[in-house]
């Protein structure tokens, strides 16, 4: 197994997560659970035993400090600035092959959380599989529960022994009549972000898709390790359009697989509707996380970090008091949250941010 | 004009205006505008210059001190609980008494505002010209702007000069379909709490339809200035049923009258939503005072006493941020937030009440 790779993308802001993820301190960061572990401590100490190597974290400059706290065997691949998982994978790749090393690389979100973690690894193990027999980019594709429109979903092809297929398409966030007849089929998944290839194999197919992302990852390469590097690094990702790898490569190559995964319980943490699973639920569906009371309300989320909160006659509403900020928003539009920090940019009240 | 007694009746606890206004701080003691003037000092201001007497404040005993300093001029009668209007007005008729005098009494509550103060007094002086003419209450009556569900409505009779008219009934809180009627209707006035009538008319009244409380009021004035006058009150006002002077008394009376008043831009400053009226609004409706933003939201309001607050996608929510406890509520639900109140009672958390 010291074939395998770990690495972890941590460069995101999780500004859907504000006010509680800044700037300073992301989701990733964060503690969700009562043990204190971290989203990243959890994504790391999950898959430790996939690989004797320490994992590679790639994440914001801005964040190298919490990093190496949080993570202190794990070596890190520092952004200057993100550019979507593209360019973050690419970093990652271009790294690994400087080393002058292929292994399979287990690409993981930081930011997620997981129930069974023994399933999690078998569903890994089963991708890595696929990808030391086969030159193909390997999706974990988890079971659709409900019909999330937020998601990008996969429809699996033809077979590939017993461990997953290859992927017949790629299919975008759909409206909600696609999502209820995704959900009712068995050929799809939803996208978890996580992936498994072999270093020199996302790299050739970025070179097709993306080449020129390929030429700026290339130039990284020949800088690193120089005293060049940090000033190569700024202005390739200064120039770098911002692209995921899913719409700039998996979408348009034809040897993407799947592995559908075993039950691990996947939440991908990604809004704190998501998060709010982990809270603790009265009998009316509320979500309450520290000191607060819903009376007369249902279905609402209520993430208090000190002060006191009542809700009164709400149905499906999100209340998160950070100390210095509250957001109050409706379930259905977690995903705007971020247009908070949108907001708070254009002023320039970075003290919010 | 020296017959006329200011009386304010400043004995609530505020609980719907929770969590800004508090058991130690209710609202009357509260400022509302810029100025910094509180509800009580504004109420007491406006209507200075209907006596030379200094205005009689009936408040609970927990806020002496403040009442002190709000209206040093004011004679005190403290309350050691509150049990409503009828034992308020009863309390204050019978101290008058006990002076020898018998007054015209202008009773004011003491959490309203208005807009139009020469017309606010046009409309006491009216009352007070049918008071003295007549052995009658007389209550200002509001034309109604809304189907409001929450207020008293009071139909008119036959005209008394040209200063008001008898009282042909007291509606309670009606349904939507009976507000909406008596909104389009000449005949109906919203019941604005402000009476004016003499005091020996009110206390003839309560003899007759409020006995008990009447040889409470009768045990109250006889120790008055003894040794024993704290002590009875507290008893008397143990044993007192807590009921209103409208359901006590005006209800069943047949001499009420009724002044129409000028407009003056009554607000009874009865809940959050009554209050917000006096922020600033945006161009969707929304009424936020502080450091705050609506985004994608509607018709909400929002009270900030330092923390940003973020509102993205919602319609016609109430936000109110004290520092320690923050409350959520639809506009609609205001009337509600008592409850947090009793919740708060009930669990003894005191620190926040």
């Amino acid at each position: 197994m010291n074939d395998v790779q770990v690495v972890i993308m941590a460069g995101g802001q999780g500004s859907r997560f504000w006010p509680i993820s800044r700037m300073e301190k992301p989701k990733q960061f964060l503690s969700i659970s009562s043990s204190g572990e971290s989203l990243i401590q959890a994504t790391a100490r999950r898959v430790a035993s996939l690989s004797p190597r320490a994992p590679l974290v790639v994440t914001n400059v801005l964040h190298e400090k919490l990093a190496r706290e949080h993570l202190p065997e794990a070596s890190l691949l520092l952004e200057p600035l993100g550019k979507n998982t593209a360019a973050s994978i690419g970093f990652a790749a271009v790294a690994l092959r400087k080393q002058g090393i292929d292994p399979i690389m287990v690409v993981l979100p930081a930011d997620h959380s997981v129930t069974d973690e023994g399933k999690l690894l078998e569903s890994l193990q089963a991708g890595i599989s696929l990808a030391s027999k086969h030159e193909v980019m390997v999706t974990i594709g988890i079971k659709p529960t409900y019909p999330n429109t937020g998601y990008g979903y996969i429809k699996k092809g033809v077979p590939l022994g017993s461990d997953g297929f290859m992927v017949r398409r790629f299919f975008e966030k759909p409206n909600v009549e696609r999502a209820i007849e995704y959900c009712k089929s068995p050929d799809f998944f939803w996208n978890s972000g996580m992936f498994v290839w072999r270093a020199s194999v996302i790299l050739e197919a970025i070179e097709e898709y993306m080449p020129q992302l390929y030429e700026q990852l290339l130039t990284i390469e020949l800088a690193l390790g120089t005293a060049l590097e940090k000033s190569t690094i700024e202005k390739a990702f200064q120039e770098m359009e911002s692209t995921s790898i899913d719409f700039g490569v998996l979408e348009l190559a034809r040897n993407c697989a799947v592995v559908p995964a075993f039950d691990f319980g996947w939440n991908d943490v990604g809004s704190w509707d998501a998060w709010a699973e982990h809270f603790k639920k009265d009998q009316k569906e509320n979500l309450l996380h520290g000191d607060a009371v819903a009376i007369d309300s249902s279905g609402s989320v209520v993430y208090s970090t000190g002060k006191f909160i009542a809700l009164v006659g709400v149905e499906d509403i999100v209340v998160i008091d950070s100390g210095d900020a509250v957001l109050i928003c409706p379930r259905s539009r977690v995903q705007d949250v971020k247009k908070v920090v949108e907001h708070l940019k254009a002023e320039e009240r970075t003290e919010l941010i």
